[in-house]
C-alpha cells in the first residue's frame, strides 16, 4: 500500500487524485485543500460577470466521491518535512494541527493573481479575478458601477471586457504591449479580435502603462501616460504567479520561471515529491525550454502524469504547446505552438502566412470569415505554430497541436483529409488553404 | 510545353486544372465539360430543397478565369484514341465535332445517381437528387406535394428528409439496411441521429425494401413489404455509380468496385491517362483495399494529385479514410476511418467504445451532449476509426483522421493537447474521454 498526499484540489489535484486511484487501486490518497469547497472553475468567472452563468455557485463542482480518496477541505498545508516524509496540516476552522505521513507527495498548489503595485491599486474598487471571492466581490460592486477599466488584455482580460460590455457598461481595456492577446496571437491576428472588440464598443488602449488609480470622490479613474480613463470599477487581469511558497520553504528547487522545477516525470528535486499544474515547471514541446503554461488543460494533463507516477507508474509529460481558445463579443479565437514573435525570441528562423477563408461555402447563407495563420521553420518546413479566428477555431487548434506534436511539415498539412457539409464547413478546409499559401513561400 | 486535357469540370476537374497550372506554368490546359455552366455544388441541393439556400442558381460557381486554362462548356467527350492520343469532342449546341490532341489526359467524369429498378420508378413524381436539373424538377414539384418518401438513408437521404420536414411536409425515410447511415455510423451511433429525426417528425422505416411505387390517382404511395407509405413525391437517394463509360470504351482497366483502376499516382492502365474523383479507384488508408469514396473532398484531393502528375509532377495519393460530416434536424454527425462493421468485414479484430460527453462545462448554459465512438485494433491499440455526434463533430473527425493517418494508438490519443474555454468546449475533450474509456478495455 502506498500513501499519496496531494496538496491542492483544483484541476491538477483533482486529475492527479483520479489518475492515481485508477492506476493503483491499493493507493491511499489524501487531498489537502485550503478552501472550504470543492474544485471550482476560475475560467467561468468572466461568464458569471457577464451573466451567461446565472449563479457564481454553479462554478463549484459537487464534491466527488472517489472511494479510497479522502478530500480534506478547509485544511491548510503548513510545512513539509522532507526527511521524515510528513506534512503538517491545520484545520482552518478548529485550528487543530496534525502531522500526516506520505510515501509520495504531489504539489498542486496552483497560482495566485498578479497584483499591480502602483498608487491606488489597493482600493476596494480595484479587483483581481481569480478566486470565487474575487468573483463575488465584483458581482457585488457591479450594480454601483457604470464605467469599468480592465487592465491587461490577455485572454482573461479580453473575456472580462467582453462580458462587461455585454452588460451595457462603458468599458476600456488597457494593455502595456503594442497589441492585445500578446502571448497568444501575433498582431496580424489579434487585430481581427481588436476590431471586433472596438466595434462592440470597448475602448482599447495598447502600448500604455497604468501609473495610478484614483478612487475617491468623483474623479475615480485610471491614470495612464497622457490619458485618464474614468473607472467606477477596475479589474486587473495581468496574469498569475505560481504559488510555490510551500515548495520553497521545503527547499525544493525552482525553475527560471519561478515554478517548481520538475523532470519529465514531474518529479521535483525531492524524489518523493511531484508537482503539477500552475505551480509546476512546464517545457515547450518545440524548444524544450521552460515556458509559462498556466492553463486548466495543462493542469489536467500534468495532474494525470503526476498522479500515476506518485501511485507507482512511470508516465512522461511530454511538454506543452499552450493550445488555447478564448471567445469574446461572439468571436472565437485560438492558438497553439509558437507565435511568430515567440519563434523569433527562441532564435528560430520561421516563416508565416495568414489567410482569410470561410466557415461555409459561398452559396450557404451565414458564412463567416475564418482567419488562419501558420508558422513553420524555414529550414525544414516543420509546422511550429498556428492561430485561428472564427467558428471552429478550437477544433482547428487541437488538430494543429496534434500536427505539431507529430512534427508534420507544411506540405503534409496541406494534404490532410477533412470533411465537408455546407451547413458545417467549406469544401476547402481553411488550414489547408493556409498550408498551401505557406508552401508557396517556402 | 505540355498539353493536358481534363474531362469533367466538377470538384476533381476544377482541382486538377488549378493544380496542374500551379505546378507547371507552361502547361496548356483544356477542360471539356458537357454541362453549359461551370462547377456546381451537388452537396448543396438538400439545402436548396429545404429553403436554406434561397436560389438553386447560387450553387453554380462563377466560371473561374485561370490564365492558360481553357474551359469548354457544353462540350461532350465522345471517344479517346489512346494510340493517336486524341480526344473526339462534340459541341452540343452546334453539333460540330473535333479531335483534340493531348499529352496527358485526366478523366474526372464523376458519377451518376443510382436509380431504382422496380415497378413505378420511372414516374414523373419519382426523382433522384444529383444534378441541377434534378433539383429544379423537385423544386417545381414540391408546391403540389404534401407527403414525401425518401428512399435511402445515407447522408444525402437523411439531409433531404431533414430539409423536407423543415418545410412542414409529411416525410418518411426508408432504408433497406437495419439502421440509417449504414456506411458512416454504427447502429449505436446512428440511433442517436435516428432519435433526432424521429423527434423532428420523420417516420423512419429500416430493414425494408421498396417493392413498387404507385403514382396515379389518389393512391400515390410507396409500397414496402407489409407496409404502404403515402407519397406525393418520392426522392431516391441510394447512392451514385461511377461514370466510366468513356474509360471502358477506351479499354482502360476497371477496379473491382467498377471505378477506373489507378496506381498510387492516379495513373490508369494507360500511362498517359489519369483519373480522379468519383470515377476513379480509391483505396482505404487502413486496409489498402479499394473502397467507395464518392466525396467532394476526396475528389478535390485526388484532382490535385492527378493535375500535378499530368503536368509533369510526381505526387502520390495516399488513400482515403472517408472522413465525412453531415447535418440534419440541427444535429451534426461525422465519421472517419472504419466503422466497427467495416472493420469486421475487413477481418480486423477491433475493439470499440462509445461515450457521452458534453459540448460545454456543466456550469455553462446550453451544453449539448457529444457522443464519441472510437474503434481500435485489438492487437496493437492502433486507432482505426471514429464517429462523433454533436457540435464540433467535423473538427473532431478531422483530428481523428490525422490521428489515424499518423498511426496513433489509443493511449497517444488520450494524451493529446486540446484547448478549453467555457463558451466553446468542455475542460475534458470528448475524444480523450473516449480514448480513456477504450484504454480500459484494451
Amino acid at each position: 500500500m502506498r500513501k499519496v498526499v496531494i496538496i491542492g484540489f483544483q484541476s491538477a489535484g483533482l486529475s492527479a487524485a483520479a489518475a492515481a486511484k485508477l492506476y493503483n487501486r491499493e493507493a491511499e490518497i489524501t487531498v489537502i485543500e485550503r478552501r472550504t469547497y470543492a474544485t471550482y472553475h476560475p475560467c467561468g468567472l468572466p461568464y458569471v460577470i457577464g451573466g451567461d452563468v446565472p449563479d457564481i455557485r454553479n462554478l463549484v463542482e459537487a464534491a466527488p466521491t472517489m472511494p479510497g480518496v479522502e478530500v480534506m477541505l478547509g485544511t491548510e498545508a503548513r510545512d513539509i518535512d522532507t526527511k521524515a516524509k510528513t506534512l503538517e496540516i491545520i484545520d482552518r476552522r478548529t485550528l487543530r494541527e496534525e502531522k500526516i505521513p506520505y510515501d509520495k507527495l504531489i504539489l498542486a498548489t496552483g497560482s495566485l493573481a498578479h497584483r499591480l503595485s502602483i498608487p491606488g491599486a489597493d482600493q476596494r474598487t480595484v479587483f483581481t479575478l481569480r478566486t470565487m471571492d474575487d468573483g463575488k466581490e465584483i458581482l457585488a460592486a457591479l450594480p454601483r458601477a457604470e464605467r469599468a477599466v480592465v487592465i491587461g488584455a490577455g485572454p482573461m482580460g479580453v473575456e472580462v471586457a467582453g462580458a462587461l460590455i455585454g452588460r451595457g457598461m462603458e468599458v476600456a481595456l488597457v494593455e502595456m504591449q503594442p497589441s492585445i492577446l500578446p502571448g497568444m496571437l501575433d498582431p496580424d491576428m489579434s487585430d481581427v479580435v481588436l476590431d471586433r472588440l472596438t466595434r462592440s464598443g470597448i475602448k482599447v488602449v495598447c502600448s500604455n502603462l497604468v501609473r495610478e488609480i484614483h478612487g475617491a470622490g468623483k474623479s475615480k479613474s485610471v491614470v495612464l501616460e497622457g490619458e485618464e480613463l474614468p473607472a467606477d470599477i477596475v479589474i486587473v487581469t495581468i496574469g498569475v504567479k505560481p504559488d510555490v511558497e510551500l515548495a520553497a520553504r521545503a527547499g525544493l528547487k525552482l525553475s527560471s520561471m519561478g515554478t517548481i522545477a520538475v523532470d519529465e516525470c514531474l518529479r521535483t528535486s525531492d524524489p518523493d515529491i511531484f508537482a503539477a499544474g500552475d505551480c509546476a515547471e512546464a517545457r515547450s514541446l518545440i524548444t524544450g525550454r521552460p515556458v509559462q503554461s498556466q492553463l486548466a488543460t495543462t493542469a489536467i494533463r500534468m495532474g494525470r502524469v503526476a498522479g500515476i507516477n506518485a501511485a507507482g507508474g512511470n508516465e512522461v509529460f511530454e511538454g506543452v504547446l499552450n493550445t488555447i481558445v478564448s471567445s469574446a463579443c461572439g468571436l472565437e479565437f485560438a492558438s497553439t505552438g509558437l507565435t511568430s514573435k515567440a519563434a523569433k525570441e527562441a532564435g528560430i528562423d520561421a516563416i508565416a502566412t495568414r489567410v482569410k477563408a470561410s466557415s461555409r461555402p459561398f452559396f450557404y447563407p451565414g458564412a463567416e470569415p475564418i482567419f488562419a495563420k501558420l508558422i513553420a521553420q524555414r529550414k525544414d518546413g516543420r509546422v511550429i505554430g498556428g492561430q485561428i479566428i472564427g467558428d471552429g477555431a478550437a477544433g482547428r487548434a487541437n488538430l494543429l497541436a496534434l500536427a505539431i506534436k507529430q512534427r508534420l511539415k507544411v506540405d503534409e498539412l496541406s494534404r490532410i483529409e477533412y470533411c465537408y457539409a455546407p451547413p458545417v464547413s467549406d469544401c476547402i478546409e481553411p488550414l489547408t488553404v493556409a498550408a498551401d499559401a505557406l508552401l508557396r513561400r517556402l
